[in-house]
């Protein structure tokens, strides 16, 4: 058996050759700041972006797509319904969904709608330290991450300067990225959205989603040898994930 | 007679000159992923953009402006109603408006919309070919092009790696633009909204939308010079769009 | 007793090195079009946006916040309607909030609710001459600004190639910036939203709003050596704020 630090890393090579092999189409509702941003992101990853929040186009969208994205960051009336018609589609045609409870620590309606989202049974859930306590009411130490990842049935991510994955059996840690990468906006938005292109194309979440957090911090650290701070950053990931290739990913992979 | 070619090249240098000298007001009603970067495209084409999709203040706006641009991204309630009334608006005051039919081809209720908005008389339509098959029942070739401009009365614009521009009599070809493009969200989006400023300025609204797709094409071809990939190329765009000059539109134009 | 312009000098250095120390959150009901740049734009300050327009949400981030940014750009109903219990919450918890009534002067609707709004007695108003003519039925003399912080009890900034900030008493003109500011969209908005930081920081409202106009001045005047246009101009700004030191402050600062 591999150490799962190896099976990590052979993900983030696999995942990202299916990436481009097979265009997987991610329909993402998220909030208005990160649309832009995340659906780029996802270009240069190789998938094929939508975002509608109409309520009443949202199931022809999910239906169509092979990954569905929810991020409850702005979260008015018409994407709570929305949000509502799209796991619905994707639990009944049973594709693959991520969640991102953006700000939950920030709203207290925001967890209740979170907590009631997480029984829907999502593949995976993305998030900071102030989030995952506030909807585990738990520090986020490996331990309440296993626990809560058997507890829901499903992939947690929790992010951070090293981010780690947790389903209960396996955790990878993985240490890529750039500093500069906190201050750029919907970075986490479009990282989410990114391993929701990558439960797309493999079926074992938890390697879709350490896959991710590899490919994206990677593009983080080769664009910042070409940026000058935040704003470039923003624009140097786009280009570097965009070439980014298998010995790169290999090279510069920090997992364990 | 001049042959469509010379026509399309002097369009382009035409209008440009025109847009820098007459900064002309363009509202646009689109998506919220694209809004940002339509605004910029429009500021570096010489345009004064506003984007509202506010029900209560899209007529003030609209009757404000000399052009408006309906894209169907991302169309949830609000944004229907405000089409309404700019597109009741803008014929009342006769002003030139052009809709982009966004993913069509995903949602069937937005079909129904986009042909009844066909049917109030657009000066163009421009999308792409699964949104031109979707509408049009038919595969976009010169043929089917000319026939749905006859047919509904507006000017076609097929978006492609060759741009074909049709208004029932004549055909233009533009093979301006670069691969990067399409792997910028909200560039076609943004295109429309700089052919909508064309109409603007340009009272033949084939000349208008030609003139567009030459002026567009060239910025991102003079941009991906300077660009390492996507993320760049969308910077490098609005810097190569903002300095575009008659000489570099005549030596690049690439019209048949 | 120091010049009104060497005390907007210290007020710079200090109020920037209080936004990296203390991380304020600035909760922002702004336009879609202007999310993601005044948000990218905060974090480059040094401060911590929040963006939902949710009415149900908006108290808790408003009571969460230091300082709250009321932006009147794309003002659909759920917008209204959230400004209103932003508006509330921040004067009852007693936070600083500036207001910036974007393109009154296009719709009669957005003046009343500006007007309505400026009786609520924000901080701080900012906007430029089309929009300060609208709502004070004047010209933008510096008379006139005096005369309408007097009147409505709030500081005036009033942006233009030369900006000018009035409490009644005081007047601060601050030169810095860079041409090209004005093709980015949102640059304004953006602008407001790091007042808004300033106010948080700052208890003297006059000082906090003129130095936010240095801050992003000169930020834009040093982004602009590293750029060749408009596009790379809304990159370069952001790392220029990023980095941003007292030296650059006090050696670029054009106050009288």
């Amino acid at each position: 058996m591999r150490a799962p630090s190896d099976d990590v890393r052979s993900a983030a090579v696999e995942v990202l050759e299916r990436l481009r092999a097979r265009r997987p189409r991610v329909h993402c509702i998220t909030n208005a700041v990160a649309q832009a941003f995340t659906a780029n992101l996802l270009l240069a990853a190789g998938a094929v972006p939508s975002m509608t929040i109409s309520p009443e186009e949202v199931a022809d969208f999910v239906a169509g797509a092979d990954a569905l994205l929810v991020n409850l960051g702005t979260l008015e009336g018409s994407r709570r319904a929305a949000i509502g018609i799209a796991v619905d589609t994707a639990n009944e045609k049973n594709l693959p969904w991520l969640i991102d409870p953006v700000f939950i620590d920030r709203s207290r309606t925001r967890v209740v709608f979170a907590q009631a989202l997480i029984r829907l049974r999502p593949n995976a859930v993305r998030l900071n330290y102030d989030e995952f306590a506030t909807i585990a009411g738990a520090e986020g130490t490996i331990e309440a991450l296993s626990h809560f990842a058997r507890d829901t049935g499903t992939v947690v991510a929790l992010t951070g300067e090293v981010d780690a994955i947790a389903d209960g059996k396996r955790v990878a840690r993985v240490a890529n990225g750039h500093p500069w990468m906190s201050k750029i906006t919907a970075m986490g938005c479009a990282g989410s959205a990114v391993a929701a292109a990558c439960l797309a194309v493999e079926s074992d979440p938890w390697r879709a989603v350490a896959a991710g957090q590899v490919i994206v911090g990677v593009a983080g650290e080769v664009g910042a040898e070409k940026a000058r701070g935040p704003g470039s950053l923003a624009v140097a990931i786009l280009d570097a994930l965009n070439d980014l290739d298998r010995a790169t990913l290999l090279a510069r992979a920090k997992v364990s």
